[in-house]
């Protein structure tokens, strides 16, 4: 059995081949080639931290993959991350486990990122004057250095709760090659970005209707458990299109479940990420509608990534 | 983070301790004390192969746990053990990986054949001539060398599919004390025996209504994933009582769901292992009473059982 360290993993991290694995596990998903049973969670209110459980087998392949990924937002005091967790292998033949990945919670939030590079493929509109990133945490900033490489901006918005959050953030974003503003005010930020990530763990709405503006984009990634949520049910109600990665995960504890449960949006609304990419083209029908895309992250997205990890 | 392989761990395992310990996570656990996400079941076919993974975390704990557990029933021609797996604790204060225990599935087999001890205490009837084992694996060894300490019957009636396996099973059960009858058919044990564990991953029913005694009690501890059953759904609704391990687990998926799902027992049949517990007593009414206790296996148990290798 293979134990590979978070640097061991990082060295073997090759973005592009990664991301048209996570491609193809999405359409294999779509298509029923996947087996992913419902996410397990675990909440610990006394940490502040939840945990959440997936595992996943595309047919045909060699081996199948469990992943540990907790949240644990009072690390950072303690100069811990918050991500935590690993990956790792089985044999899909004998059931042996064949690798451990010590990944620290970097392969779920680099897979979680080159996902947002997808949806940003698939639904950014054609002209974008300025990038706005709601959060300040890791997957803020590998949200904004994958989008580098499908999104030409390079004028930046960034939403925090914190002042030294923000002044973190925006050094990295320079150093990036952002130009940079940084606001408490949410709202304010939807007054001036076309293309939006949300990344925060909120259990309250941070954007509403209001703050958007026709022809926007918002990835959505923060949602991933049952309570979270970033946008205001009106906000997800007002989209265009929304692209989800998973209908069943989605409605049940993503971004649109709230809209969803109150009857504001019906299952015809929902495109899975995997049905947009054999479809092919832009997403968006055109540059004034809103669009949308819930990431709650798939099984088969960590199936991929370690696929792809222990290819190299 | 503290890996350790089988050895380490079979050299750290004190039956009596964990017992106590699995004891007090069945009373948490129906008492609502325990997170425990619902069971995921990934199932490979081409190999033969399941596989289930759990967590579960008891509030107030330093730890959760997690358990990957698979059984790969084409193993043994290649030499490889059925049962594949491991468990790991992590943090509940930071998520942090703190123990992986690569038990290769032996601390599953030991905490489901400890809950078998626990059921026998609560279930066996007074006079047991003889004792049945349905089964000639590793759950059907564990389930004897352990109900040693609580039944005193010496006598054995073996099944199996096999006259080589059973002829295995024959010499390990003598070596344990026993004098042993080996059968091919499964009515001949029922008609004998008073106290009967099933130990097997069937997908048909081994024993039927009419091939057990007034009396007998039954231990099916096979059932652990939808479709798998060892008893006839008319021999389930004979039962005067039914212990479960969860009532939510064992109706969906276990021993009893398909006579439940069919309508033969009501809600209302079933006692949980934790409220027999705290009763106090045992669970038979009187001896003439047909009992059965159906163990789909808890996550509650695998976080007993690593609390209980990690103290050491």
């Amino acid at each position: 059995m293979i134990i590979l360290n978070k640097q061991q993993i990082l060295d073997k991290f090759d973005a592009d081949a990664i991301t048209l694995l996570l491609k193809e596990g999405f359409i294999a998903f779509s298509q029923k080639q996947v087996q992913m049973p419902p996410v397990q969670h675990l909440l610990f209110e006394q940490a502040n931290g939840d945990c959440c459980i997936k595992s996943g087998y595309l047919q045909g392949d060699s081996q199948f993959v469990v992943k540990v990924s907790g949240g644990f937002y009072n690390n950072p005091a303690q100069g811990l991350a918050s991500n935590q967790g690993l990956m790792m292998a089985f044999s899909a033949q004998t059931g042996e486990p064949q690798a451990i990945l010590l990944d620290e919670g970097w392969l779920t939030a680099l897979r979680t990122a080159l996902a947002g590079r997808i949806v940003a493929e698939l639904c950014a509109p054609t002209h974008i004057s300025t990038i706005g990133i709601v959060g300040t945490g890791m997957q803020a900033r590998l949200h904004l250095m994958y989008l580098k490489s499908v999104i030409s901006c390079r004028q930046l918005w960034v939403w925090g709760r914190s002042e030294t959050a923000l002044e973190e953030y925006r050094q990295y974003a320079e150093e990036e090659g952002f130009a940079v503003n940084t606001t408490l005010d949410a709202a304010e930020l939807g007054r001036q970005c076309q293309f939006i990530v949300t990344t925060t763990p909120s259990r309250e709405a941070i954007l509403q209707a209001a703050d958007i503006q026709p022809g926007t984009h918002i990835t959505a990634v923060g949602a991933d458990g049952a309570g979270k949520h970033e946008l205001a049910a009106e906000l997800v109600a007002k989209a265009g299109k929304i692209l989800v990665d998973s209908w069943a995960q989605c409605t049940e504890f993503g971004e649109v479940s709230q809209a969803f449960q109150l009857g504001l949006l019906d299952y015809h609304a929902f495109t899975e990420v995997g049905s947009a990419l054999t479809s092919g083209g832009s997403f968006r029908d055109n540059d004034q509608q809103i669009t949308l895309a819930d990431l709650t992250g798939l099984g088969i997205q960590d199936v991929q990534i370690v696929k792809g990890i222990l290819r190299q």
